[in-house]
Order: structure tokens, then sequence, then C-alpha cells
């Protein structure tokens, strides 16, 4: 608002740099997605459904260690920047098992799991450089790629192989990259994003990738986010798996001393870390996984009964599932995934990301971990919004009453 | 370790970026420079004394208001990335006052000060910018230039005059970033660092930058750390002030779409944060500064007797205070303002910040907030330090029992 009666300048008119408008289109995008594409003209009459892992709450013996860290005088005061002792210990134990050992040395404590994401892109990549991204990914690979001028090869995953990696297309990829570009350390060093450790469904393991690695470096980007039900305390952190010592004299200090940018996570968090790692029962991860495994089962049910415009993936674990889009079993309305979350979103109230923001076209996300009766009536709202939608052939038209 | 038998490849051997060993330098500077020069052979026999803002705890209200939002299911879960709207309303109201008026769609949540700065770097400076800076100032704007390859221009303060702009050469520098700078943008809007904002002694008044402004735009980077002893909390903001709409198409946007690389300071002191600004008794920031003054006037008056070797500067607030290092007045031990903060930790144990990181040469920081006892301690072993080594001149010698 104009606050006085000065002219405004236009030459004063100020541009953001180029980093910042490259961030800004992604979180644009990812915005618009998901919202309505016409929210004026056709106000869904149904209520939005919520699909989001607020709606848990994180281990009673986590809040209630918190609760105690606050009474101590120690945990105000700034924090040592790459993470105090006892938090990076406990993460060294949490993180250790019979086939790998961090120690404290190894851990540095981050802001959520973004920071040490955005610190492992600052400290491996020059502007010109090039970083291997699998699709689908996170959305902000592509922010921070955008913004350091670092660029992105994605390769692909196979989704009819359970999305294992497509080596064929990797090694391709890897090989243009070690001819094409100037600096090739890029490629030699992996950080990998694991937020969801451990994460998985009955009878499903879990194999950090670390533990496969017995020379290349593996920087593992983690937190209590999602194992905790807890993303909103912002705790991350990197650990360090470096069996040969190649990144002794320059990555690994540089990755400590990265941290005076933003000085790590709260310190009531740090303090009671310790307790939340070890003194939330096993049980509690087993019901919450059960949870969702049931949520994503019951999804899976439900929204194959609007096959063929969708086809959903069976999800073995994490906290959502995959749905394939298939404009071709449409009547012409649906275009690609981003047409179909915006049309879902407009008739039918409920939110799915399309998967264009992870690197993937033709795919949409759903959150498993939200309440069961939201999850359902979400899944048979999708169920409906596809039976009307479906191309009609043979005379066979699909409506709410006629699934097959 | 070497955890297998495998050969080691030396051109494996990894790099940083350019944009890490950057900020690296600066931090390992800042490190060393706080550290004793020689620990192994010249461990001090006294206890060192530490002056730090983490020897005073939150007020009660505070860590109250913590412990009830814990109990709140909607303190645990993702945070809009630029901070929940309580929160963001909550920070309006508390930097409003009759001169200036926020509204909640001007406030951007941090994860602590440094995000607020590192945002501000980010969406205003592209590499190859300019930026004027103070010094004395703050070391993470070294670092932030460093990596962003933005050049800092640095205008003096008049320590004479308690430390105000020395308008003489801000023009020179500001006109030569006119004509030399391609992009003149970085001139055109001012970003502030008020994290001690309100924190005067008795009869100083504060005057926020915004309030001095009716038409170039002010970024406030603020938060509570200071003001309410809770540095290891990470809790900030930006506060837009545009009276001309100047930042209306570009930078504002792109504030508040850079806050999706970190998401924010934790949710549950954003949960609690309306209640530590609105019940927090006006008493305890009266008694707290006043603590803070005592100690810096006693500072002054143990350190005064030091003189000429140092100089120690009345603060008028905040949480520190400058001492002038005049190595003409020693024997030739000490050189410099880094040489003397060495030598003082490396014999008496003592911490403090040589300027030299914030931009000016020959001046220590000293922090004013430590315990009475330490800080009358430190004081006492600076003087005895400064006249140990001071310059002997017409056969008079100081020493511990002849203080001037």
């Amino acid at each position: 608002m104009m606050q006085n009666g000065s002219t405004k300048d236009d030459n004063w008119q100020i541009k953001s740099s180029q980093a910042a408008l490259a961030t800004s289109a992604t979180a644009r995008w990812m915005a618009s997605a998901k919202k309505s594409k016409s929210t004026d003209e056709s106000v869904p009459s149904k209520s939005t459904i919520t699909l989001s892992i607020g709606e848990l709450l994180p281990p009673t013996e986590a809040r209630a260690a918190i609760v105690d860290a606050i009474q101590e005088s120690s945990a105000h005061g700034y924090a040592i920047s790459y993470g105090n002792s006892i938090t990076r210990q406990a993460v060294a134990e949490f993180l250790s098992d019979s086939n790998l050992k961090f120690t404290i040395d190894d851990i540095i404590m981050t802001s959520g799991c973004n920071q040490a994401i955005e610190t492992c892109f600052t400290c491996l990549a020059d502007p010109g450089d090039n970083i291997l991204i699998p699709r689908s990914s996170f959305s902000l690979f592509d922010s921070l790629c955008a913004a350091g001028h670092i660029e992105p090869r994605f390769y692909n995953l196979r989704p009819d192989k359970g999305w294992e990696i497509d080596f064929e297309d990797l090694k391709k990829k890897h090989r243009r990259a070690n001819t094409s570009c100037s600096h090739q350390q890029s490629i030699k060093s992996m950080w990998h994003y694991e937020i969801y450790a451990g994460m998985t469904f009955e009878g499903v393991k879990f194999h950090a990738t670390a533990t496969l690695s017995e020379r290349v470096p593996v920087l593992t980007c983690g937190g209590i986010s999602k194992l905790f039900c807890c993303p909103g305390w912002r705790c991350g952190w990197i650990a360090i798996h470096d069996p040969m010592n190649y990144l002794f004299d320059s990555v690994r200090p540089c990755l400590f001393d990265l941290s005076v940018r933003l000085l790590g996570p709260n310190s009531i968090i740090q303090a009671a870390l310790p307790r939340i790692l070890n003194e939330t029962p096993k049980i509690y991860f087993k019901d919450y996984m059960a949870y969702v495994q049931k949520n994503a089962e019951l999804m899976f049910d439900i929204l194959s009964q609007a096959q063929p415009t969708i086809e959903p993936h069976k999800s073995q674990g994490a906290l959502y599932m995959l749905i394939r889009i298939n404009p071709d079993q449409f009547d012409g309305t649906i275009e690609n995934e981003i047409d179909f979350a915006k049309k879902l979103m407009d008739e039918q109230a409920v939110s799915c990301v399309p998967c264009t923001s992870f690197g993937i076209s033709n795919y949409c996300r759903l959150v498993t971990v939200a309440p069961f009766e939201n999850v359902r009536d979400a899944c048979e709202r999708i169920v409906e919004f596809c039976h009307k939608y479906q191309k009609k052939s043979n005379g066979h038209t699909h409506n709410n009453n006629n699934t097959e």
C-alpha cells in the first residue's frame, strides 16, 4: 500500500536474482498444481479431504523428552553449529548396525532434511557441474539445481520392477556425464535422501545405501520427520560414510564448516533427541507402519476399480503411493497428470500431487498416512471421477453405480 | 578409516565446490581466532572463562508456552514454509507501533536470523553484484558474499561518534557502486540486521531502520534469540517494509517462494510464539537489560585501567562491547587484534572475538551478558594481561599490583 504522497519512480522496481527466480518458478509450479484451476467458477460442493502426515502425533515418549528438555538450562543457548555432541552421538548409534558403523565425527545435524540436502549440493557442485538424479525424486533437487546453475541429469527407474534403477539408462547418463562435463567429481560421490529409512511394510527389508558401498563415499541425508511423525520439528542430519577416506581432505571438513551458515536444528529438540531415538518403543513404529500399510492396501483395492484410466502401484513402504494416469483411457478431458490433479481438486476436492515435480510424467502421488476414513473417501471420489471421464467405447459407459 | 582391503585410488580424492571452500575459509578463520595458538605448549593454568549468552534462561512464560504447545496436535506437522498464520500475525503485531505498521503478509518466518539474512542475499544479489556493508558487521555476510560471488563494499562507521554511519564514506562507496557495477539494484533496497532490536540501555531509544524510510524498501531480519535469551531455538523472520511497492512484482513473492528451500523454524516454537511475544512481562526485559547494563558498566570501569594499551567503548545496548587494541602501546608482542585474542586465550583463558571477522581491524568484541563474576574475572585478567605486555617507557613498568 502507498503510505505517503511521494511519487513512485518506476525505475526503482527491483528485480529478484536469477537464483531466486529459478526457485520461485519451481515453488509456483508446485503450488499451482495443487490448487484448483478455477476456484471462482466451480467451487466443489464436497468438503476438501486433506491427506497429510500432520494428522498423526509423534510418540508420547518423544513429546515427554521435549517437555523435560525445556527445563534444562543447556537446551536454550547456541548449539554447536554442526550439532551438540550428545545429539550427534545418539544419531551415530541410531544409524549404526552390524553392517554399518557411524561415529560422532560422521554426523552433522541440520535444520530438517532440506538443509542436509542443500548442504550436500552446495558442498559438492560448482555452477556448470551436473548431478545424476533418479526420476521420480524430490522437487527440492530441481530448485537447488536451478538456483546453483547445476545441470540435473535424470536417469530412469523401472515402474514395472518396483521402481528399481534402470541400470542401462544410468550407465548411459553416467558415461555422457564423464565425457561432456568439465567437472567430473559430482559423479564420484553419492548423496542419498533417506528420510523414509526403515519405513517398510511387513516382509520388506530396507537397505541403507551406505551398506552397499565399500569404496564410493555416501552422504546420507536423513532425519526424524517421517519416522517419528514430526516433520514440523525440522531435525535432520548428514551421515558421512567414506570407507576409503576420499572425502577426508576437502569435502568432510567443508560439510562441517558449511553448518555455520544456518546453525543447525532447534536446541530443545537436540537436547531431547537421545531420548527420542532411544526410548520410543518398537511397538510405536510397528503400529505406525501397520496403520500405513492397511491404508495403502485399502487405497490400492479401491483405486483398482478405476482401471484402466488409472493404475495404482502397490507401495512397499514410506508414506505415499503412486498412481499411473493413462490419458488415452480418458474421454479427452484429461491430457496429463497435471490436468488430472487440477480437475480432481476442482470437482472432488481431493488433493494429489502430480509427479511432474518429481521428474516423471503420467504419475500422481497420494499420501497414505491420513486417517482411514479420509483415505477411503478420497479414493472413492477418485474412482467416481475416473468413471465419469472414462473413454466410452462399445456403447459401454461408466458411472458411480457401475464399477467393474 | 579404511574398512576393507580395496586399494585407494588417489584420482578419487574429491574436492569441495568453490562456494563451500569460501564459506569454509571464513569459518576456519573464526574458529582459529578463538582458539589458543599453541594449545599443546602453553596450556593456561587458569580455568577458561566462558562469556556466552547461554548462561541466562528464556522467560518462564516462554518455556510454559512451549510445554503447552507440545500438547497441541497442530504443533508437529509441516508448518507453512513461510510460517503459520498465527505465528506471522503475532510477529506483525509485535513489530508494529504508532510509526510502523506490518501486516501478516509482510512477515516470513525463518530458521533463525541466519536464514533470514541468507534469503535476502539470495533474493537480491546475482553473482557479480555488490552489497554495501557497514564495518563492523557480522561474519556471515562475508561467508555469503564469498559463496555467492557477491562483492562486499564496506563503508565505515565512526567509533568516535558512537558508531554512527560515516556518511562521507558511504556516499563515496555508493557512487562507485552506481558507476562500476552492471547491476545497480542492490543499492536500491536495504536489508537490515536487527536481531538486537529494542535492546538498549536506560535512556537510549532504539529506532527501527524501517521507521526512517518513506520510500526505500527495507527488509528487516530479526528474531527472538537475543531478546528472549533463546538463540538455540532458531526462530527468526524477515519483515518487509515497502511503502512505495517497489518490491511488489518480483522481490516480495520471491522472498516467500524461497522459503520452500528450508521450510522455516520449528513448528512447536511457531505454535508457542504468540504467547511468547504477548505474555512475557515487561519486567523480564527491564531486568534483563539492567543486568547487561550493570555488566557493561563494570567491564568499562575495569578495562579502563588497562588504558592506553586498550580502550573500552561504552555500550549503549545489545549484548557485547567493543574494545580498541592499540598495538603501539604494547611492547611489540601484540601486533594486532588477532594476536591479542590468541595470546589472551593462551595465557589468561579468556575468549574475546577479534573484529577482523566483522570487517574492522584493531578491535575486539566482548560479550556482556555472561554471569557477573565471569565478566568481572575476565576483565581483571585482561587488565593483568595488558599491563604485562604494556610498552615500558620512562622506566615505568606495569604489573598486577600497579594499576593506574
